[in-house]
Order: C-alpha cells, then sequence, then structure tokens
C-alpha cells in the first residue's frame, strides 16, 4: 500500500503530474494566476483531473508547507485502463462483471461497495474522474482492504463507458427505481456491467439512456429507499446466486 | 417523535424506571455507593436495563447538570412486547418475518439495517436489551426515519426469543459463514425470523444451538467478510425475491 500523500506547490504538482503520479485530486486556491499557473491549468484539462478551486483556508488545512495555492492529493492505489480492465476479466475464464459507480459522493458507501464487490468475485470497478467521492484513506479503511483485491478504473465519463462494454458484448445493466422491470429478471449468467447511481441523484439521465437494461429491487415497505451500498449488496447477490445455480 | 432526552439525578432516574419511561441505557459512575442507589440497582436488575459503569468524566460530558453519578439516556421510540409483536405479525394476512439482531454494536449498522428491514417488509426487529447499539438520535438519523415504521422489540436474551418463535410455528434462520447451506436453499415463504450476528464475534454459540437452520451467503471474491448491513440487505432481498415469485 502507497501511504496517502500530499504533494504541495506549483512546480512540484506540476512535476507529479508530468511523471505520471496518480493524483486523485487537486485543490486550488481560487483567484491563483500567473504563467505557471496557466501551465498547471493546460495539463489539467489534458489529463481530466478532479479539481476543487478552495478557499486559502482550506489549503492551510490540507498542509502546513509553503502549498503556494496547490495541493495535490495522491491516490493510495493505481487504477487501470479500461481497455487493460476488459482484456484480463475476459481472459479470466468466467464470465465478466463490472460495477459502475455513477458519481457515487460517500466515502463509506464507497468502500462499503469495494468490499461487497471484492466478495462478490467483481471483475472490476469503474468509477468516473469527476464528481464522485476520492480515493483517500478512509476509502481504504472502510473498503476493509478489498481496495487492493479488485482493479478500479477510472473514465472520464460513465456514458462511454457503458458504450466500450456494449461494444464488447457485455450488457449494461442500471439499478433505479423508475423501472418495471425486476431485477431477477435479468440473466446474469452473461457478461455484465451494472450501474448504481449516486446517493442523491440516482443514475444520471443521459446514462440512463444508453443501458441495456434498467431494473429495480423488490420493495414490501412503504419508504422504498434503500442506502446504495445495501441496494449494490442485493445487485451482486442475485448475480452470485444465478452464477452458483447449476 | 420523541425528542432524544437525558435523566440525571438518583431520584428523578429511579421515578422514571418505576414510571415505566423507556430507558434506552443507563450510565452510572464507577464506585457509587449508599442506599438510594442500591434502590436504584434493584430496580436495574429487576427491568433488565442496559448499564455502563463509567468515569465521572463520561458523565461531565453528557450532562452538564448535577448528575450525582446517573445519567440514563431515554429512547426516542417506544418498543413493543414480544408476544404482541408476534400476533400483530400473524394477524396481517402475510407470512411474519422478524430480523433479529445478535448483539449488533454500531450505531450506523444498525440504523441501515433497520431502513433496509422496512423496505422489504420486516413485521419486527428483534433485539437484545444488553449489549447492543443504543437507539439514539443518530440511529434514527441513519434508519432514514425507517426506526418510526418497523416495530422494534427488546428482549432480555435472542435465544429465548428464539424459542418463542419457534413456539409459535415460526422458523429461525441463523446468518453465518460457518455452514455449508446456502441462504437461497431456505423456504422463505414460510414464516421466518433471520438472526444475524455482531461485527465482530457474529452469532453467539448458544443462539446458533437453538436455531432451525444455519445458513451463508454465497461468496466469489478472497476475502469472503461483508459489512453486516449489506450482508443482512442480502438476505431480505432473497426473502422478498422468493416472496413475490408466483
Amino acid at each position: 500500500m502507497k501511504s496517502e500523500e500530499k504533494i504541495y506547490g506549483l512546480h512540484s504538482v506540476i512535476e507529479a503530474i508530468k511523471s505520471g503520479t496518480t493524483i486523485d485530486k487537486l485543490y486550488i486556491q481560487k483567484g491563483l494566476r500567473g504563467d505557471t499557473f496557466l501551465e498547471l491549468q493546460r495539463l489539467i484539462s489534458e489529463s481530466h483531473l478532479n479539481v476543487s478551486y478552495v478557499p486559502i483556508e482550506k489549503l492551510n488545512r490540507l498542509t502546513r508547507k509553503n502549498h503556494q495555492g496547490v495541493v495535490a492529493q495522491i491516490s493510495p492505489i493505481d487504477f487501470m485502463p479500461l481497455e487493460e480492465l476488459v482484456i484480463q476479466a475476459m481472459e479470466s475464464g468466467n464470465p465478466p462483471l463490472f460495477l459502475l459507480l455513477d458519481q457515487l459522493s460517500d466515502v463509506r458507501n464507497f468502500g462499503a461497495i469495494i468490499r461487497t464487490a471484492e466478495c462478490a468475485g467483481v471483475s472490476g470497478i469503474i468509477i468516473q474522474k469527476k464528481g464522485g467521492a476520492p480515493v483517500t484513506a478512509d476509502t481504504v479503511k472502510t473498503s476493509a482492504g478489498a481496495i487492493f483485491k479488485v482493479p478500479i478504473c477510472k473514465v472520464d465519463h460513465i456514458k462511454d463507458a457503458v458504450y466500450y462494454l456494449q461494444a464488447s458484448g457485455i450488457q449494461v445493466v442500471a439499478a433505479t427505481e423508475k423501472s418495471d422491470e425486476m431485477l431477477y429478471d435479468v440473466d446474469f449468467k452473461l457478461s455484465t456491467g451494472i450501474i448504481m447511481g449516486s446517493e442523491g441523484k440516482g443514475i444520471n439521465p443521459s446514462v440512463l439512456k444508453a443501458v441495456d437494461k434498467a431494473v429495480k429491487l423488490p420493495m414490501l415497505g412503504t419508504i422504498s429507499s434503500l442506502n446504495v451500498s445495501v441496494a449494490c449488496g442485493m445487485f451482486l447477490y442475485e448475480t452470485m446466486r444465478q452464477r452458483l445455480l447449476p
């Protein structure tokens, strides 16, 4: 395990990006200007990095060092490219099973989902570079270490990953309450990608349009609102149940 | 909703217990003595209250008032007696489904489980008076309000509840990794009680001996350790799946 680290200072961060260091999130002081900053901005845009523009007080809390308005949080894990992830899953001998998380925002939910995914034999987890929960020491902790056993892939847009999986012969199934079809009507013996949405907003409508099937969970109560990590557990359980049945 | 309240002082707490106030947990200063304290101890023992003996600093953090070494935390909900819970479930017209939690200790897991239980149409949740997570404002919050919709019953010992359910014609199924039988081999169309164990220790061995069936969840990964609220969700999903199938 790489320890959770921070890199600070304009030049150091620029060098880190150029050298291919896995940066999980970049914090930049609001209103920062200058030539070196313009170079940083160009690199950020090329690398599709996850950036937050914050007040200087936030940066001062992140590090006591001379940050010059820029702090980069290094990821405790390396990410796998989608193409490599799909090839590795296909070569495993079992039908691939991917989990796509559409801008899930809670670190504890993210960690719990990674843990469940490992137990369910998921081939890999696909997240979006921007808008989701960061991969931090907390994610590592709530995943109970599973984060080091399941490959994780960061893509620019979840929708592109959906198209890529479909083009590779993998069905993509979305978890949404806004469906009449039930989870257990899906054939999970096929190669599958399952998309779970964010806690507040669910799955992005444009992503939902791209999937092969949208299905819901059975509900027998009056609230009908499950925690996303519990709902994800139900999806993965159903997948295991079908795949283990003769 | 009753707001989360505390009662402090020996005499006030004694009166609260005598009047039948639903006390969730009692904090008593270590080394407390005296006649009034002996009366309190007698009441605690009669009512099987959940007590923690703590240093005075802990009590000072709980309240700034003159606590005299005793602080009682009032439950935000009332509990339903087991007999009443079983009768109510049987009269509902559907096969009863109970969830028994054997000394689950994490408040967030407890809240998440209550939320899932409501969504799954669970007839009631049975917990043990001693040793489990308290019912606090945090439980209410993580349950997303579901705690006000699912009856909760506190029993002296989970094992007694198992015997009572069995005597009422309800099968009791334990969730444990130490089994060769799979969750999906259980007939959940029958009236059922499902027992989930604590995060660290699982189900108490004496409770495990009393159940009708012990079953495990399918696992396809290498870690094989799920968060208890996720595992509980899988059990409740399987129950719903079977009950909704024609």
